[in-house]
């Protein structure tokens, strides 16, 4: 039994992983800004699954099980007194952080917008490394990273998982081998945060010996988990707006509403998925294995399987009998990419991953014809703009689509 | 002639540069907060040279040049809507960005120092990135590095500028050169920060096509340049306290008072180093040749010699007669490492170093026993802590002294 805190407990992949602690017997205390709210609303958007308010989901979890989950309303960027006084008095085992904006496309879509992800999402990050550092806690930080840290930019070798072995000339011109840190290419503002995060990961697991767990993790699909599934109270987001929703449930919304799925370019950009059931598992698994005190940051990749969004798309139109329509990709990246990605530490540590041929099925009838009378089509457009030529705020039928392929 | 603005244009690299650059025919625009003023008053400490109110220093300058340099006080890091309307109006060929926190041993002092330090210098580098992204300039921006992104450990090559050439085996076990960032390793929360910064100025240069120079500079020395001479109210810092006092005046300041140089376990720590005169110098040329629109920042090492800490104590007994007292180093880091830099980019841009040798004694007789009867014995202990087990508030025989080798 561990003492876990959940930063940005009240997100997509942060309530599952609570409940998932929880049930599992785990004193789970979630801290979450719930910005993430705010910023729906913002968009003029929300969850194709209605979500109750943090205050009802704890409750039924309560009722449902008889286990308790505290909720503390902490903006770990900006409140840093906040943030340190409950680590001081809970004194965590383990803080889960998944508390940053996560969106890509959102994190592009204006100058503000870039502001605000690089300062909340730095901010947050360092404030609870520098606390457990100050505080001098032994509290193992399981981080939530992504697949982008890495770049999407065929290499000809599987990713490994964070450090790369290479070799080095010294002055003699002899080559040696050593381990670095993969060498970062970041498509976004977003992904460049993550980034960023393993710099202040590396600096404090080596000058205050915190452990650290890097989990990079590839985009998440899939709505329910056995503990979601509990109570209707409890019930996962379902986002498929231009900003947060990604390319699998665009496609699944586009479906339902019997709209083309719109694949941008050749859809050869391939992307590496989990499904949210493994996203718990693999934080659960995450949390019982702390990397030694003084050791470098531990990294896996949180990934289940790679697809090209051309082949997800045929994924769901024979499910679906949808039909396909191939549309330009303003996007800055490489219109064809292999990725391969080596995910052996979660195969060894136990994970059976769910396939998303198996899990498809559920989520099309269990969530979007299910929820379809809560489907809102203005809420697809995507306005960000990945440079300053693309105007900002105006939608373009390029802008509209170009999101479906964003993590 | 360039429309130039020096972010941190009052500091002690960032004032004799708006000079050089203000005597070279560019129209200059200084932005500051004055923070580094604040600071030292927070520290009790105080540059050992007089330094006039920057109203004093740009209208000396003027009654001295006949040229103007436009001051506005700024915090580029907590008032984004200033910088950006500034950056608008003089829509600047060039932006020198000496404004960010810059002393290691104040970063690590406590946690509010850490924080602050992350904060302010990713957010005034960031705001500047997406000030010049969001409002399509074509501004060059020459960026304050530092040798320590490198780390001083000894790796039996001379380090590059910026990009290291590494081979990464395929999935066939074949091994291919390719160019990497040089894989950081900052001591420091003050160096990780500059590695930070590298990773903001990949992204804008590969998404915005922003021109960027970034120059790691090596421990600067010397305090007069060509311009600062010309009258007293222009003359240049001289910082001598526990936090921005550098090792080399530290040494000046404890011969000047007939102290013995105190130089840490075997004084084996190299460090590269270059006069502010030649600071001014590169950083004119690096204005004077931005990179190509879309190309990759340019990386340039901004050093002119490497000494160990010893041979540096050695160098000032040597001028002034005074003794050498060895005492431990409870800084983490190796007692002993090798450092050659390469610093070819500025060699072949025509710069002509001045050496330790030549200008040390100009500093002995010209500031530190000119200005003795300003010298402060209390302003010298450090009680920057580098980990929680050494307790913040409490001053050590190590903590009075260790700092003398932090850059
Ligand atoms: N969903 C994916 O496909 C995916 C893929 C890779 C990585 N990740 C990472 O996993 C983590 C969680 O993602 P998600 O999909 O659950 O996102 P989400 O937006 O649904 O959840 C993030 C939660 O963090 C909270 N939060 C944000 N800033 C905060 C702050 N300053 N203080 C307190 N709380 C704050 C938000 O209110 C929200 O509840 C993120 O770090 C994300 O980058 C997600
Ligand atoms: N001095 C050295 O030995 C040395 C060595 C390597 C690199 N550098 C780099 O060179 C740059 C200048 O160093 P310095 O020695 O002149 O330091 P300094 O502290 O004397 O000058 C920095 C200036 O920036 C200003 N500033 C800080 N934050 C600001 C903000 N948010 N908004 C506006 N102004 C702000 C300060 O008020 C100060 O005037 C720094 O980036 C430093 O990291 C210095």
């Amino acid at each position: 039994m561990k003492n876990v805190v959940i930063i940005g407990g009240d997100g997509f992949c942060g309530w599952p992983t609570a409940l998932h602690l929880s049930a599992q017997g785990h004193r789970v205390a979630i801290v979450d800004n719930l910005s993430r709210r705010k910023i729906d609303r913002e968009l003029g958007a929300s969850s194709l699954t209605p979500i109750a308010h943090i205050s009802e989901r704890v409750q039924a979890w309560k009722e449902v099980t008889g286990n308790r989950i505290d909720f503390f309303q902490i903006d770990v960027a900006r409140d840093y007194g906040a943030l340190e006084d409950l680590l001081a008095m809970l004194k965590p085992d383990t803080v889960v952080h998944f508390g940053e904006q996560r969106a890509a496309p959102y994190s592009m879509r204006n100058v503000s917008a870039k502001r605000y992800t690089v300062d909340n999402n730095i901010r947050g990050t360092h404030n609870l490394m520098a606390a457990i550092a100050g505080l001098e806690l032994d509290t193992h930080v399981v981080h939530l990273g992504t697949m982008g840290v890495y770049g999407y930019a065929g290499e000809g070798f599987t990713i490994p998982e964070g450090y790369l072995p290479v070799k080095v000339a010294n002055d003699e011109g002899q080559w040696s081998e050593r381990e670095i840190l993969y060498p970062t290419n970041p498509g976004s503002v977003y992904h460049m945060t993550k980034s960023m995060d393993q710099l202040l990961f590396q600096f404090y697991a080596r000058n205050d010996e915190i452990r650290i767990t890097d989990l990079h993790q590839g985009i998440v699909w899939g709505t329910q988990t056995d503990e979601t599934r509990l109570h209707p109270a409890l019930i996962n987001r379902f986002d498929y707006d231009g900003d947060y929703g990604t390319v699998l449930n665009r496609f699944l919304m586009q479906a339902a509403v019997g709209h083309p799925l719109t694949v941008h370019g050749t859809g050869g950009q391939t992307r590496a998925f989990i499904h949210i059931r493994d996203t718990v598992r693999c934080v659960a698994l995450a949390v019982a294995h702390p990397p030694q005190k003084g050791a470098p940051v531990k990294i896996m990749n949180q990934v289940t399987e790679q697809h090209r969004v051309r082949d997800l798309a045929h994924l769901v139109a024979d499910l679906t009998g949808a039909q396909i329509a191939m549309v330009d990709n303003p996007r800055k990246e490489a219109a064809e990419n292999d990725l391969v990605v080596c995910n052996d530490s979660f195969l060894k540590l136990g994970l059976n991953p769910t396939t998303l041929r198996e899990g498809l099925m559920a989520e099309t009838v269990e969530i979007a014809q299910k929820y379809l009378h809560r489907f809102d089509v203005d809420a697809v457009p995507c306005v960000s703009t990945w440079t300053g030529q693309q105007k900002a705020g105006i939608v373009t039928e390029e802008a509209l689509h170009r999101q479906i392929a964003a993590e």
